[in-house]
């Protein structure tokens, strides 16, 4: 046991929690000591979330999106447009669109993106699936939405090539350029490079 | 369920870890999908000493610091000074002072400091045990090293005068001044008005 800490128990719970990403030692301590002052049955909700979620969730069997049942409820929600599908690298991603509120067709969590770097290859992804549902039918339109960098932009060509067989099927990716609000002399010089090039026709909204 | 999430079951973790205190929703949820990435056997490693340790926890019965047996290790360890107790607010300050080496007596923790602001009276600290300590006798030296604020220096104060009956102990307070590598001009006006009146012998060192 380290000289510092008084107990084995504390010892290994800062630990533990210490091992969570953007958590030191310090932090740890904090958290760990908030634990001590509460009752006991807070704990006891708290370990139970935690363990109840890894040991049991499910990802969508259609979509890879995380979920209670085998099919997630927005793969299984029929005022949902089937016919369109965004492809996400995760589920942090499907949330944030969920947000905006301004999408009601379905999704396909890839779990990440191509990044020979990081030795995640086509294989990692569940980019097969995303062939299988589109061979399926009934697929109108695939958006690519996936982070605007080197390999997102691989992943998303990759994929296109995949799909070449399905020419009805329409491709789309996020818009990109200014963000809203923005003001251009902060805007980086890429983006509003490629704002100027890819300019659209003004439609007064 | 919150519209936002697909899984009941990650809803109720990301809601757990924002209860604690500095996590928001977001570092919550990153935390969450950061433990659905480990193997089970990590997780049931994290809940498992999260729950012992809130189950199983003692506070010595001696010095009231976090312990695993009924007298912590510091108090049972017969070459440390017991002729010496230092009083402490609570756990962390006990080690920070255990990790400066430079101490060899005893501690008591008190638990917090009087605070009529924040409802903490004498009677919700372990003065009383303190007091007891001193009586049993044995005790030459009673170190106040508790926050220099104005609630620090009450309870200084109202232990110094429940120690009145006992004036073979001698009571110390943590030396207070400039920091060690502290620039003078930027010291704080307080801080550096009080190291000036209460001065000490130069002594070469």
């Amino acid at each position: 046991m380290n000289q510092q800490y008084s107990s084995a128990l504390l010892e290994r719970a800062v630990d533990e929690f210490s091992k969570l990403p953007g958590v030191g030692r310090k932090t740890a301590m904090r958290l760990v000591l908030h634990m001590l002052r509460l009752d006991v049955g807070k704990i006891d909700a708290f370990t139970d979330a935690v363990s109840m979620l890894c040991h049991e969730v499910h990802y969508c069997s259609v979509c890879h999106n995380i979920s209670d049942e085998d099919v997630c409820q927005i793969c299984a929600n029929p005022m949902r447009d089937a016919s369109t599908i965004c492809v996400v690298e995760n589920v942090q991603d499907v949330m944030a669109i969920e947000q905006t509120m301004q999408y009601r067709g379905l999704y396909h969590v890839l779990g990440g993106v191509i990044s020979p770097m990081d030795g995640v290859g086509p294989g990692e992804l569940e980019i097969d699936s995303l062939v299988d549902r589109v061979a399926q039918g009934g697929v109108e339109e695939v958006i690519f939405a996936l982070s605007s960098t080197m390999e997102g932009d691989s992943t998303n060509f990759y994929i296109s090539r995949k799909l070449k067989d399905y020419p009805e099927v329409k491709l789309t990716m996020l818009a990109r350029g200014m963000s809203i609000n923005d003001e251009l002399q902060y805007t980086d010089e890429v983006t509003l490079g490629r704002s100027l090039v890819n300019r659209v026709p003004f439609t007064g909204k």
